[in-house]
């Protein structure tokens, strides 16, 4: 089988990060003859500087064909006034909506080298290891109607959550395989106290629970305690599994608890496609970036993580994964620093290059 | 001009952190000549324990009438399987919709004596000092059409965002009107770069402060972000806006991250009545924390500096507001603490009335 793989690099330092990835891939077809059909493409504003749009429909249909999309960032101030059906995020949201990966597994994971970048004390995070299921095709992000309305001589700003039975299961389903392999434990986050489209998630999630996964640990909360709670004692939780928007929130807050910001990957996953794979996209956590885009001083590695990641789920190469995580967690403990990563001890920091360079010295 | 109170105690540890309260009114009426016409009414599971609903037509009407709202905390588990429309929330929705109590002031506040409560660095904390004005009367917690219908077969969860032009202009003047007695800086937040009620957001906040309130910092940021750097560095805040589900969520983790949730007061203003007072309700931050109701170990604190900020904004007695504050942080100086409050350096924990004592004293 060939593994094919879309590249879209999109804005600021959405490019620099990615060209260690490519050294990173190139890696793998030379030393392990693990060999990928790349091709690469525009999005977001770079897209739009080209075509016009966000998104081509030539670069869409080919994210539907490839076994994985792999994507930098997108946006910039540059882009800010535009029209909002142009506006570079609206190339990430089609994306993910007409390849249908409804579910965006978000790792917060506090590498123990970085413990101390964290504005929370190191006991509270060091260890952490959550995962974050975000549901990503739905809910008020994509909801209708929606829009600005003229009613009763003024302007109103509409947006419409909708949660339907079955995108709540199948999104359910992923998160308890997922906790399967993980803690076992899940824990759900809505607010059916104030949202009917809470109470149906709530009510959905257990029924899929009791009937396919009784063995899975499984806890409800209110989406702000469940941010209190995370601020808290982050370790409590092993999956939490949440819609668009909360899942939105809950996982940057999630994020920044790390202290690893500049380090963590996503993977946004939907259903198996005709070769077994599913339709897959990969993308760093951290966006843009515009203010030090261009210089050579972006941290690559939840670029790179994110590669791994694509390993790991879309093309069934867990080891070869670990082996990147593992070489990365060594760079990071052998003291190796992108200038966000530089804390109070000072040092000086690496390039994005250079820290490509330690992580395949490493490999 | 008599100055009206109606105290709602709620559930859970709600009547006894209110039992409190009364002491302090009780005291301010003796000591310092300031009297209360004060009139005790139920909310919540309470009410619907008496009367089938969480809101008597009664209690509604009386809550219309006076100067300010005093409630503690509604919900308890014994409440979960009641209908939506009978839930304990429902009755407090209903105060804050009727009332039309649409700026929800949260102050998020680090108290020095208990810094090293949070789980957050005491750099990080230490001198916290934000206000977080919330919209509390519209968007998605108020929005039509809502419910869980049928469509194709299936169930599906709908809710509305909704926010005319009015109701973000309204509230944004509140933010900026605090905003000059502090620290004369608003950030806005919400996702203008997903949804359309949010970019509307945008603009009326950018319209009011460009016309009416230019000497005020203003700047804006996606919620997402907003609450990564809520945990990253939340001392770069003076006033944050936002709108009610986003407030939810970020006003909770601003409190937890002060490590004085226990502490947290809230007002929540309307426009101003007859006698010039705005339409008022006041309550803690924290829940109605079942597990520990009936038990004399509540913390009333935040209950009590609720009626600080009830003198404050509802019977302009700035000056004894202070004085209560002040009160506070003495007993707090001194190192007097409810069970919620011990940390590592066990000690003996006082009982409610105990911290009601100790503040009396120090009054
Ligand atoms: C860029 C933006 C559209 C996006 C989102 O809101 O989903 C981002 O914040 C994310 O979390 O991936
Ligand atoms: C109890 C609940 C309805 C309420 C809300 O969601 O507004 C609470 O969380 C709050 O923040 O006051």
């Amino acid at each position: 089988m060939t593994n094919t793989l879309l590249i879209l690099p999109g804005d600021g330092i959405g490019p620099e990060v990615m060209a260690e990835v490519h050294r990173i891939i190139d890696w793998y077809g030379t030393k392990r003859d693990l060999k990928f059909d790349v091709t690469e493409d525009l999005v977001g504003g770079a897209a739009y500087d080209a075509h016009g749009k966000p998104l081509s429909d030539a670069t869409m249909a080919k994210a539907q064909e490839v076994d994985a999309v792999l994507l930098g960032a997108v946006g910039g101030p540059q882009y800010d006034k535009l029209d909002f059906s142009l506006k570079p995020e609206r190339g990430l949201l089609r994306l993910r909506k007409e390849m249908d990966l409804f579910a965006n597994l978000r790792p917060a994971q506090c590498f123990d080298a970085l413990a101390d970048f964290s504005s929370l004390k190191r006991d509270v995070v060091s260890g952490l290891d959550i995962m974050i299921v975000r549901e990503l095709t739905s809910g008020i992000y994509f909801g209708e109607p929606r829009g600005i309305i003229e009613e009763g001589g003024q302007r109103v700003g509409l947006n419409t959550q909708r949660y339907t039975e079955a995108e709540i299961d199948r999104v359910a389903r992923s998160a308890f395989e997922l906790a399967r392999k993980r803690g076992n434990k899940v824990c759900s986050m809505e607010k059916a106290n104030v949202m009917e489209s809470g109470i149906l998630w709530r009510e959905v999630v257990q029924k899929v629970h009791d009937e396919s996964y009784p063995d899975v640990e499984l806890s409800h909360m209110y989406a702000d305690a469940g941010g209190m709670q995370l601020c808290r004692w982050p370790k409590q939780f092993d999956v939490i599994l949440t819609d668009n928007l909360f899942g939105d929130l809950l996982s940057d807050v999630a994020a920044m608890l790390t202290g690893s910001l500049g380090m963590l990957p996503s993977a946004s996953l939907g259903a198996p496609m005709e070769n077994g794979r599913p339709k897959a996209m990969y993308e760093p956590v951290h966006g843009s970036a515009p203010d030090i885009a261009g210089q050579g001083k972006a941290n690559p590695i939840a670029c790179i993580l994110s590669f791994a990641m694509a390993l790991r789920y879309s093309f069934d190469e867990g080891a070869e994964a670990t082996r990147l995580e593992k070489a990365v967690e060594k760079v990071l403990a052998d003291g190796v620093r992108t200038a966000d990563l530089m804390g109070a001890e000072g040092g000086t920091p690496v390039s994005t290059a250079q820290m490509g360079d330690a992580i395949l010295a490493a490999l």
